[in-house]
């Protein structure tokens, strides 16, 4: 009993959100260095990989390719994360359980097995979103932030004034979430044109190996050379007062590919990743607007990798959801954007050693 | 006054729709041929050419590509379109003035008034849409059909009980109308992902000459090849049981561009243009129901040169609204559909001779 508490109090919580393109993987530490932290581990490129002070010690976010599956593997491996709660790795006997979610859960339950001898728990994608973002939102002080003429500004959040909100998840796909409390929460609706067409659109159109290109790419885009505006169609500027619609209004993305005749080989891929990016940002945003229109919910909290760094889908889905909705509804953003659904995921381990239960006095600032 | 009498009589009443892509021409005479029927006019080769008969005449629609404009004056000139009702061709005092909607109405006025001595009347594009489908509904007896299982199907509407209904006119943009009543109507949303999104995205992707290559090529294409299916990202069949969402389910628009790492050149170009319709279409329908529910409508009736011949148009509209709406709402069509704005500018004329006093006994069958 006295070997198997230690191990308890020693080892890592870990959880993961494997989707179609990335693999989020969230674990809980006392320590910021993980245990085995100076091995082999660390030759295992992530494709992002921090650490945030949490009450009780620190939480860590790593991520990688999902065709990357078995680097994935490696990394908790050299690390010991899968050495679980109420596990004892020397004990083969019992095997230790790892709470995944997303679609993975289900594709590489055998693989987790075999390489590193784990049982997959799979748990609900859509349950452990917006668990995830209830604890992101009330554990770190700077977790929503808005986006407004270029600028992350944080929100503060009452915890005792969060619900009810949107939760709007843009992975592969999107998903949107009606959370009205503490394990109360509902899919309300969802698109597919979210990251994996926008990818996979940009993939064919520009040639970009990552999505990360796509999004690097667009930083240099104009959509004035891309897309159909007012000005474009009504024609001389003189008549452009006559019209209501004001003639920077965007009427047609990838307009101008008819409206001048050209084939691919005329566009600039820099155009075609921006007008791309904010084509499905702007409908993601109108999306959500309509189901916060129907719900009659004020504020719209965007996570998933998509957003990521992603400054033309900040500034759209913000606008996007400012202009559907008159401005009632506000469109804020997670710090933690990719991890949401992991960080579900591990708030479903039953003993959580006090990570849920919050010290007033320790708000931790997460401004990344 | 009897001079001018004659000529009202026998002259045709004209009107235009000129969009980015599209001029739609309507054009109502007492007889089935148009005045100078058999001159230089038939050697002017519209896109499209029909003619069904109304009430106390015939209704004409023709089709020209916006850049051919001129293709589309000239055919007006031959034809005499533009001796409008209260003017004298051969009075050269008083200029013929043409009812036009559309943002080339802006673009084109001088052209008209240079090449054919026509003043535009600008027509608010909004409210003739309305106004051309409530005329189109209640005066073509099979103006409305459904698209269940690849088969069209009439629908008889009771103009008493037709309002209120939603509008969805996908055109080179697309726009939603809530139409409550004769004369009251309200644009309440729309998308820019429509035709043009489509036909650009289209043409750099395909390689297509126009939008109705995309619609024929389609038509030989399959989503299975380039979409992501829970099927493919579940893994073996084995598992797809355990989730909620069924193995068809498409989750990825062009997810297999990244699942199976494609380029260009691996693609089928009908499996992207089935893609791009699908995709664009689901999104419509989606966002049509969603404003079906804030404003809790049942009908919502699609138009626009869109969904001409465009099966997959038709079938994912129909499955869209119904998957959205849980059945609530239903999806309906526009025989006449890319005319619907160009028979609202029509009917704009003060003076229609009776064009719109239905004669009940005269019911006209229009099924194409």
């Amino acid at each position: 009993m006295a070997e198997g508490r230690r191990i308890q109090e020693d080892v890592p919580y870990l959880a993961l959100d494997i989707g179609g393109s990335l693999i989020k993987l969230v674990y809980f530490s006392r320590s910021e260095q993980s245990p085995a932290e100076e091995d082999d581990a660390n030759l295992i490129k992530a494709l992002e990989n921090t650490s945030h002070p949490v009450h009780g010690g620190w939480l860590h976010f790593v991520k990688f390719e999902t065709r990357e599956i078995n680097q994935c593997l490696d990394f908790i491996k050299f690390k010991q994360l899968h050495c679980q709660v109420g596990t004892d790795p020397e004990n083969k006997q019992t095997a230790a359980k790892v709470k995944v979610t997303g679609s993975g859960a289900h594709k590489f339950a055998d693989l987790f097995m075999e390489k590193i001898g784990v049982t997959v728990e799979k748990e609900d994608e859509m349950d452990c979103l917006a668990v995830g973002a209830n604890f992101l939102l009330k554990v770190f002080q700077n977790e929503a932030f808005t986006f407004i003429e270029g600028e992350k500004e944080s929100v503060d959040i009452d915890e005792n004034d969060l619900f009810p909100y949107l939760l709007v998840n843009i992975g592969s796909g999107v998903s949107i979430h009606k959370v009205t409390g503490d394990g109360t929460s509902e899919a309300v609706d969802g698109t597919r044109i979210g990251g994996i067409a926008c990818w996979g659109l940009g993939r064919l159109l520009t040639k970009c190996k990552s999505f990360n290109e796509i999004v690097e790419l667009s930083k240099y885009g104009s959509l004035k050379r891309i897309d159909l505006f007012v000005e474009d169609t009504f024609g001389d500027q003189k008549y452009v007062d006559k019209s209501n619609a004001p003639p920077d209004m965007n009427i047609g993305s990838f307009g101008k590919a008819i409206s001048e005749n050209r084939t691919l080989e005329d566009c600039k891929a820099e155009d075609i990743s921006l007008s791309l990016l904010e084509m499905i940002s702007q409908n993601i945003g109108q999306i959500a607007s309509l189901n916060a229109r129907i719900y009659g919910i004020q504020r719209i909290f965007f996570g998933g990798s998509f957003i990521k760094d992603n400054t033309c889908a900040l500034e759209t889905l913000s606008s996007s959801v400012h202009f559907q909705t008159n401005g009632e509804a506000k469109a804020m953003f997670l710090q933690h954007e990719g991890f949401v659904g992991a960080v579900g995921a591990l708030m479903r381990y039953e003993n959580k050693h006090g990570l849920l239960i919050k010290d007033e006095s320790q708000n931790v600032d997460t401004t990344l």
